[in-house]
């Protein structure tokens, strides 16, 4: 069997040249002899890759020289612990929930200080995005957190919120690299790979300097202290090597595609040609408020359950893989990172059409 | 350039079928028509992965059903702090430092209540395992810690400590796979992969179920919490999926090689090879207490700084690569962990005996 098309929300489809150039290089890495899987990570060759890969995401991101760039462990799961420990100096944060990862996330920084949810679009399953131009943000909250792209409810927050001066800290895991931001309006960016960059087990954390201090909370472990991996390089202990490489290969390939503006243009016209036809179908419709909705996932329904199962299954069938929505909310949702081809979502279009026609009937 | 000898201490070299296995199915795992760094951790194809790889582990170290096999982040760094925010219910922990792995450990557990040194080979550089049949184990640990085989330092225990009926907490990341243990001697043993498992970012923990609770301290960071894992066979949230899956085609690898009884007598017949000639040298010489050599990591010296540094850059020129010792200690170190070929120490051996014959005059 050749290639399918990937709909996965993450781990998630990857550039096929990145995965080719990998499969290359797996026993010899540029004459070294050795697998990059093998290579001491504080070898010169493997510290050229780290900085290498470093140096392209600041280029991609625009990334200015008061922040530091950290590959760590532990997934995005592992920052919402890292995140108040390292920052809640008045044990005060306040936090917008838009969906389960931001809950989680306001959910573990009640283990630390007082949390607070200033806003949240529970009330309609998190279908929206609440407007956040004036919320009551707390007087001496040490930040403000968002999940910039739900990526199980496919919305996207397309305008920042006001935190009326405190630090902005955002899971940017299913939207890093699929359009430029302006990193300056950050304190702390942090993403899992494993949807726009690369392989899961890495993650990166994008921090303001004066943000990364040695005054973190008592007990803190070493491991979650961004000091120590901001002072090291990323070289405390041994970081997850094989994937930076990987991250690394991604990187080169988003700044040859054309970086970050031509990803934008690209993922915009792949979303309008599956939300255009979810909004023209008489089967499939879209569950998210138009305004908010994510270049990333796009969630959709028929209305029925037994349809969505027989879509879902049809699909798989006919090369369209991980369709299924998210385990908690069910229907469909196809994630359309930046390595999924146009022609992957024309296709699905097509097929959707397809089923449409032969299915209309039944519902 | 062909494949070098590859001495590393960690990330390691590893088995050439399992890499070459790895490059054949990168763009398409066993006809799912992706990579398995594209699979979501929730696929059948990835369950099966992960299961399997457990399942050979069990199998292969004879690990019984009251022990949960963990696959976590973070390193074994990492699990310096996880070891006393789970297991330090009493605040008290007895900590045998035989190098500077094990002192890190102690320090971190510091951070959580009482830790007490209760062996050191610090006063001999660490050069030899301290006895531990009667250590004065306090009446109230939680548990005694060890690290089972110096990486840096090249010891390991041949008898594990007198407990005193406290379980043993053991980071056995250098020894795991080299030979078969009893499982059921250890409470908790932990390692990270990159040295006889497979790729930096996963670590594996075995830990016996009694040991597995949610009264972990206050603070404790979901993400370092055993029962999370536990409860939910290592998929809390997405795990270094690739990594795993390395580490899975390790283990088949050493189960088709003969199981650890074989690696055991390969281990020891190549390590053999290596002390027997540094014994017999007239230039150089091991740094360690015989009694308590590691199979795994055999550091050596010539005596003078400037022969070890010609020693290591011709050896690197001739295919050795990274014999230069830890950072902190300098001289050599040859790690020959599993993946090592008998033939790569012959050869070795045979390329010291010619840089003696060449530069015995210089010393």
């Amino acid at each position: 069997m050749g290639r399918i098309y990937n709909f996965s929300a993450g781990p998630a489809v990857l550039p096929e040249e990145v995965l080719k150039e990998a499969a290359e290089e797996m026993l010899d890495y540029k004459g070294t002899g050795m697998s990059v899987m093998e290579m001491s990570h504080r070898s010169k060759a493997f510290e050229e890759i780290i900085q290498e890969a470093e140096k392209d995401l600041r280029e991609l991101m625009n990334i200015p020289d008061n922040y530091k760039v950290l590959f760590v462990q532990g997934g995005a799961s592992q920052q919402f612990a890292a995140v108040p420990m390292n920052l809640m100096k008045n044990k005060v944060a306040d936090y917008i929930v838009t969906g389960q990862w931001a809950k989680k996330a306001y959910l573990e920084a009640c283990l630390y200080g007082k949390a607070n949810i200033i806003a949240s679009s529970a009330d309609k399953t998190f279908s929206y995005i609440p407007d956040c131009s004036d919320l009551p943000v707390s007087e001496d909250a040490d930040y403000v957190y968002i999940c910039e792209n739900n990526t199980i409810y496919g919305t996207k927050f397309k305008t920042l919120p006001n935190t009326k001066g405190k630090p902005l800290v955002a899971d940017v895991s299913s939207c890093i690299l699929s359009e430029p931001v302006d990193v300056t309006k950050y304190g702390v960016m942090f993403a899992g790979a494993q949807k726009n960059i690369g392989p899961a087990g890495v993650v990166i954390v994008i921090i303001r300097e004066d943000l990364i201090t040695e005054d973190t909370l008592p007990g803190t472990p070493t491991m979650l202290k961004y000091k120590i991996h901001a002072d090291n390089n990323s070289l405390y202990n041994t970081p997850p090597a094989y994937g930076i490489y990987i991250c690394g290969k991604v990187f080169k390939w988003v700044k040859k595609m054309g970086g970050l503006e031509v990803m934008k243009k690209r993922n915009e016209e792949k979303a309008k040609i599956l939300y255009d036809f979810l909004d023209e179908s008489k089967l499939f419709k879209g569950t998210v408020a138009k305004e908010d909705r994510s270049l990333m996932n796009v969630p959709f329904i028929t209305g029925s359950d037994e349809l969505d199962a027989k879509f879902i299954k049809e699909a798989k069938a006919a090369g369209f893989e991980n369709l299924k929505g998210h385990r908690t909310v069910g229907g469909m949702r196809a994630s359309i990172y930046n390595a999924m081809p146009i022609d992957g979502v024309k296709a699905l279009v097509e097929f959707m059409k397809k089923f449409e026609d032969e299915n209309l009937s039944r519902l």
